[in-house]
């Protein structure tokens, strides 16, 4: 996972900054509102937020009466950036890298989010071993990744393609690393099929509860100029999965 | 389902009784041994087959031990073509309208078997609460579909297609019909996105235990020269689900 490190090259960074995700946050992230509808009522729930960021998610579970809200990252800019907000004392961050030292403790957590953040990890088995542990029976884990119809290919150009409504699907059943043209940077990324996320989710033993193939529509297109024409070709996947009450 | 009537247009039918799966039957459809291994142990079972032809997986079922098959089709000359195989008491064939007319028995079948027949159908949702209907709880219901990366665009062309590794995917998430030129003729298809099937399996009460993106390996590619270099592009998408025990 030492491609996440890119959040802490200043360049590439500066620029990351500048979308509209990170300006506005979740205001700015069109596909937020489809996202935040898998998720449960969180009045009082225990929450984790997988690759948090500067903490947009964990302070909105806050305003939707969470209880309690563990951020983890790996990116030292990124929590830097968190922590300049207000503090709260039911918002803990910590820096850990998901796929060596995360150690979650067992039956913890009512919900698990991750968003954007997944598609970084080789070992996703071992991580959704430790989200499905560290989940109560019953509770749930939401997240979404970069569409593999969007990775497929030898190249993938996110700048140039998140525009184009057409888009060239090779390699597709080809899993495996791909570098992701990216604001300028070569962002490295797992590519997954979809049955490769579903199997392995499968695997841990969750239960599918929905998913969505996300790109903007037409209103969306116009509010966030960055998408447009995406609608026609999805640009994320969002799961939504339930450990087993028994 | 008017379109289904494609199969009994004998310029149409005749091209594509020479196909490979037509002619050599499972032997010849590569997908097969892929989609055989998401079906449980059959001995005993009762099945039934949704969009049987002319019965391949029928008479399949009944040398795996299956107690009674019945097999399902609109096409007058495929159920014709069954006929003309040995009699075996065992297997019915009947002549429905998956849309219209099934009327299944609640509880009857173990396992309900589809392929390459439910992309046809406007309503799938209906079809699917039959299927759920019809199923004895914990009993399984295997199907595949074209994948819909291979029907997105609005003039996908299967023939030419097929054989490319690189496909164009557009309008992917605007589900409806398409016209897919293949064989000399323009074949009625519903599109549909991959979590449109999944969540329409799980609004009629389906849990889902495996699914696959299928396309032809090299060996297979060698084998079955139509498929040549289908495989880093999936060609099919297989589901299995299960009706929850209680």
């Amino acid at each position: 996972m030492g491609n996440l490190h890119i959040y802490d090259d200043p360049s590439w960074s500066r620029k990351y900054n500048e979308l509209d995700r990170q300006v506005h946050g979740l205001e700015g992230a069109p596909e937020w509102n489809a996202l935040r509808t898998m998720l449960p009522d969180i009045q009082g729930a225990n929450i984790l937020d997988l690759g948090c960021g500067c903490g947009w998610v964990c302070r909105w579970a806050r305003e939707k009466g969470a209880a309690k809200v563990l951020g983890i990252d790996l990116s030292e800019s990124m929590l830097a950036k968190a922590a300049e907000f207000p503090d709260d004392p039911a918002i803990t961050y910590a820096r850990r890298n998901m796929e060596e030292d995360l150690q979650l403790p067992a039956a913890e957590f009512d919900v698990e989010f991750s968003s954007l953040a997944l598609h970084y990890l080789v070992n996703l088995p071992g991580l959704f071993d430790q989200v499905y542990r560290s989940l109560k029976p019953g509770g749930v884990f939401v997240f979404d990744v970069i569409h593999p119809i969007r990775l497929a290919t030898e190249n993938p150009s996110w700048a140039e393609g998140v525009h184009r409504n057409e888009w060239p699907v090779d390699a597709y059943l080809v899993e495996g690393q791909r570098s992701l043209k990216w604001l300028g940077g070569n962002v490295q990324l797992q590519h997954r099929t979809i049955a490769g996320y579903l199997m392995l989710l499968i695997g841990a033993g969750f239960m599918l509860a929905a998913i969505e193939e996300w790109g903007a529509d037409e209103n969306q297109s116009k509010a966030f100029p960055y998408w447009i024409e995406s609608g026609h070709c999805p640009v994320f996947v969002h799961f939504k999965v339930v450990k087993p009450k028994s």
